[in-house]
């Protein structure tokens, strides 16, 4: 690990490619539960996680991180979970950790630790208790060396300060993701707001992921970017929004859609909208660019190679087999097939979904104040 | 090899369930490109090939389909293809059928090579020729011995026969599926008689793969049955359609829609289209019942899990980290996400695509006669 | 009337353009009631009946078809219509006649007399007396002197034959359309078959009316023509379909669709598909070309737009207030809504329907057999 | 006129309902041309123009709105309209009178005379060049004898301040509304400043019209009132919405939908959007409610229904052929279109379009920043 640039000197020369979404990919693959959404697969199917890292790093990813969401000694025992108990805490982040350190040793990547909200917090016990939940993580990726740590997925700033709060205690570089939309953590403080907490609170990198697709996210990133410079913050911008295109969702993001988790298909996005999304981002000012649920290989490779040019020209591995703009279709057999071939084609097309019977949109479950008169 | 059951044997005491789309599914992954769409992957990254092969197997398919797709020697050098020089039409398809054994024998599952069409038969080189394509494959599959044959995706009744010709040589169950849709084969011929054509070849197994979504291809189906069923044929029944809702498609199938093959993800079916497409299909008399591009585990899984009665109630390995019909969800977080953990919630879901400046349904290029009028 | 040309002679001189649906524009305007559907708005608000009528005739329309649209003494008196007894059959018929004489002689219109089918019929009161009550309104029909006769809106072939043996008996010429679709009446007779039916009772114009949108019915009309052909028989060809787009529609039609009749509107065709549908009739070979139920007189207008060559160059007189393919748009104050003036704009315009919460098509009531699969 | 209450007194008693949209539906029935959009009919065609007043008169209007939108002379002339010259404006405005006061007198409404939006004010000729303007129209008013005067359809508040200016000459009751959305202004004035500026130059009433639907109209009006209650300001509120669904509209409205104008069917609401409309409006304390663009005499008598109980139990005429709530349908043939006689079925019925292949929402043109990524 000695030889390689730390996260921080990246950031300095341009941007920096996140990884995918682990839980939903590895669900569809068989090895994750949706519903507690835990990651003791590192323990029981490790060849599945590695191999969904390597194509990562093949598509483009400049960061390991290591599968360790959910992996809170409370989440792991909640509502009837048995992981906790039969493997551990210890062991589940530990063997992630492993993991994501032989992947990125196969490359020139970096690896991460990550924390998210727990039930203690939720159930009200109270700072302390929260943060011996977080600390029981951390202390495992420190002691397996993890280059830095990211606190991701919290809907209330006061929780990810805490985590924040005892990541900062190992000295390593930290970045802090909410899972919040343009409206602000679930106790009513504003995006602005959050982002500023979170930069005060220590975090190198601030920013969001989940919960709302690339464009909507965008939005709340702008309003951070605001709130930031406002301030006279400057921490890095960071993003790893969900895969699936949410224009519809309402405050707690795509969970209160109908179609969550498991009829979400139709909403995927393409390659295309990742390569919108990756300039988007990188104009706005972010610099560490990834991907939460629903992010596959290929759309992690889209970014990789949409942001090619700001990457010194450096294209991911796996472009060996992916020529830009849908390049590889002039060796297809039927010639109007080949006629798609081109970057106007596809970043026009306005795809149908073969679903007729089915709307655009969806009025999102618990809506406080359902949307009214459109239909 | 010895102890286990042959092809024939399992389906006559049930339905037997293929795998899924190993092209669409490595093309996200990284190790497939688009256009060519050939299988040199079992040779540069048989760990990839193999963890896919792995999945299905937990999903709960009875076959490895051996990775051979287009693996012909005039495909493989086709339009600037260089993996026929560089790799060789024998290592491919030798690695392929290495792989499917070794993960065949992590469970109880059968194995196959496949033949696909090859570009001498449309280029009008003529029977000997073509079959002289075809046996360099077959030579390889009967060397690494595996269990049955397999021709598909044929779009021409023509060319299947000589294929299925070729298989019968070695002796082995063959089994043989046309990309075709209701309307027949590219000739002309309806489906019915491609159905006939096929099972007085020597086919074993008859039916489609590809090309439709499986609602469509339960109405070739359909056809393909009352013609053997005229013809007093008793061939099995077998298909393995595509995972994306084709309603639109025109005569050559999803080829031709507009969003082939990088904006597809809209179309993508979910786990309760394949529910529904694994009763229909084994009510129709459907007895190999798999997936083609586009299947990903978790498809395959839902058709196991919806036949698991019909199959002496055997569930699939991966159903560990799967409850029946959104069962996991009782472990969720939210009571409004909890709510939806039952059979009639997802059954009757309308799922929305999450893209209101998109359409239902795409007319295909090269339509010869567009619909009109209904926009 | 006396130097008025007949139906037959304008019939052999170029196509002859119907009117459209006094029922439902009469509704919107708040002088018919939904459900009974019955005209007598002729006796209670002659003005906007007559008003209606002008309409249409400044539209293009050569035919005044006096508003005696279910005007059967048995409909009439049917489940607690009052209209029967309170007004009396002869008088709404007689008023309706008076009216459409009235503003035909304003222009240079031919009038015609309808029949529809009867509850007595489905009654199964049989023959004699269905046939009577037919008599009824074709007494008045003949007594006005109304130009020519029109079976309308028939289920089932038996009895529009009976109306058209009762219309012959008046001598006058008489034409015959079904509310069918392509795949025939309620006892499962085919399109072809009624058509030949029609024809051989004494039909001297046949088709289909109501039911379906114009493009589902010219693919009836295509099934009746190829019958007709194949028997040798020579009607002219007539067709007066809805003006709600129905590619969704079941064996009866619009009733079944679960927006009948009061959520229709996103279903509304442009005046650009009546184009469409007026050209492809022409080609087809029908003659008589007019509209049901949501036909305004703006999309009768565009009918004798588009066949304005065809009928020696005569366009409609309310073309005044109507530069074709949106030429009035040059006189626009927004640059963007005048470069929309040229066909190529609206002939190629998808029309978003403003509801992104609705989708494209929906499952008709009372599907015997539910379309499955695609949703 | 002596006996009949005032505009204000009906205000304080409930909710005032005003008509629909002359000008698009006297289009449909081809008496209006689009582009220019004058009211010349309203000496071409009185018959028609007196005959829709009746119908919305019929339906519950209290208001006959004299035809006289666009009436100014300078856009009687504007951009080679030669109605100003063959006509005239006094003309013109004089005959609307006359038929609003003739039809308002079958019945107990109330007539107003109406301003609009004039080329001079974007030809940038000056605040006494534009007054003179209006001047034109309201002598005419005045003369006439109409019972209040109404500024609509301005998108600047300057302009319309100065239309209010003059209309207070009178000594007349004066209503004014903005055609604007939620934004504000084309000159970038907030909705709610408008508001109060157009109450500060003597509006009696204040509110929009046009350009947007119900729904993101009564957000605009939401800003209005909020505004006016911060400035201390109580005029009455009124809104006149277009009839055609735009969530999708920016700046300008519906204008710059690429449906405006020949292709909004599909965006037409129903008489159940318009119930919701009505009650949400009266909840937020409108009290002049009536329609613009698409409105049709059913849409207005929907209102009327609606809001029975705020009047006294009154009821449209139009209603005698109106059961609320479907109820009409308990008199049809079928037995499943029967049973949509209710109103939990219409309220809930999410419509489709019957247009598979176009989409819910449109990306209007002129679009400052064309809004990305959702597709």
């Amino acid at each position: 690990m000695s030889g390689k640039r730390s996260l921080l000197e990246r950031l300095a020369a341009g941007p920096v490619i996140g990884d995918g979404g682990f839980i939903f990919a590895l669900e569809k693959r068989g090895y994750v539960k949706a519903g507690p959404w835990t990651p003791e697969a590192t323990v029981e199917h490790p060849e599945a996680v590695r191999q969904l890292h390597r194509e990562f790093l093949r598509a483009g990813s400049d960061v390991m991180q290591a599968f360790t969401f959910y992996a809170s000694e409370d989440k792991l025992t909640d509502r009837g979970n048995t992981a906790g108990k039969k493997i551990g805490v210890a062991a589940i982040n530990r063997e992630a950790a492993k993991i994501a350190k032989e992947v990125a040793a196969e490359g020139d990547a970096l690896t991460l630790g990550s924390l998210s909200q727990c039930p203690s917090y939720l159930e009200g016990k109270g700072e302390a208790k929260v943060k011996s939940e977080f600390r029981k993580q951390v202390e495992v990726f420190t002691k397996e060396g993890l280059d830095f740590l990211l606190c991701e997925y919290f809907e209330h700033v006061e929780e990810i300060q805490w985590a924040i709060q005892v990541c900062k205690e190992s000295g390593k570089t930290v970045a802090a993701t909410m899972c919040i939309g343009p409206e602000g953590d679930m106790h009513g403080v504003s995006a602005a707001e959050c982002a500023i907490r979170m930069a005060r609170s220590g975090a190198d990198l601030v920013g969001v992921n989940c919960h709302y697709d690339p464009f909507v996210a965008l939005e709340t990133m702008r309003r951070m970017k605001q709130g930031l410079d406002a301030a006279g913050l400057k921490p890095y911008l960071m993003m790893q929004p969900v895969a699936y295109h949410t224009p519809d969702a309402g405050k707690q993001g795509f969970i209160d859609l109908p179609e969550f988790p498991f009829a979400l298909e139709g909403r995927i996005a393409t390659r295309w909208d990742m390569h919108r999304y990756a300039r988007e981002a990188f104009e706005l000012g972010v610099r560490y660019i990834g991907g939460c649920c629903g992010f596959e290989p290929y759309h992690i490779r889209a970014i990789a190679e949409e942001l090619s040019a700001e990457r010194g020209g450096k294209m991911p591995q796996g472009s060996i087999k992916h020529d830009m703009w849908g390049g590889g279709l002039t060796m297809h057999t039927k010639p109007w097939v080949r006629a798609r071939a081109s970057r106007e084609y596809w970043e026009n097309l306005k795809p149908a979904s073969g679903r007729p019977y089915c709307p655009g949109m969806s009025e999102p479950d618990n809506w406080a104040e359902k949307k009214k008169g459109h239909m």
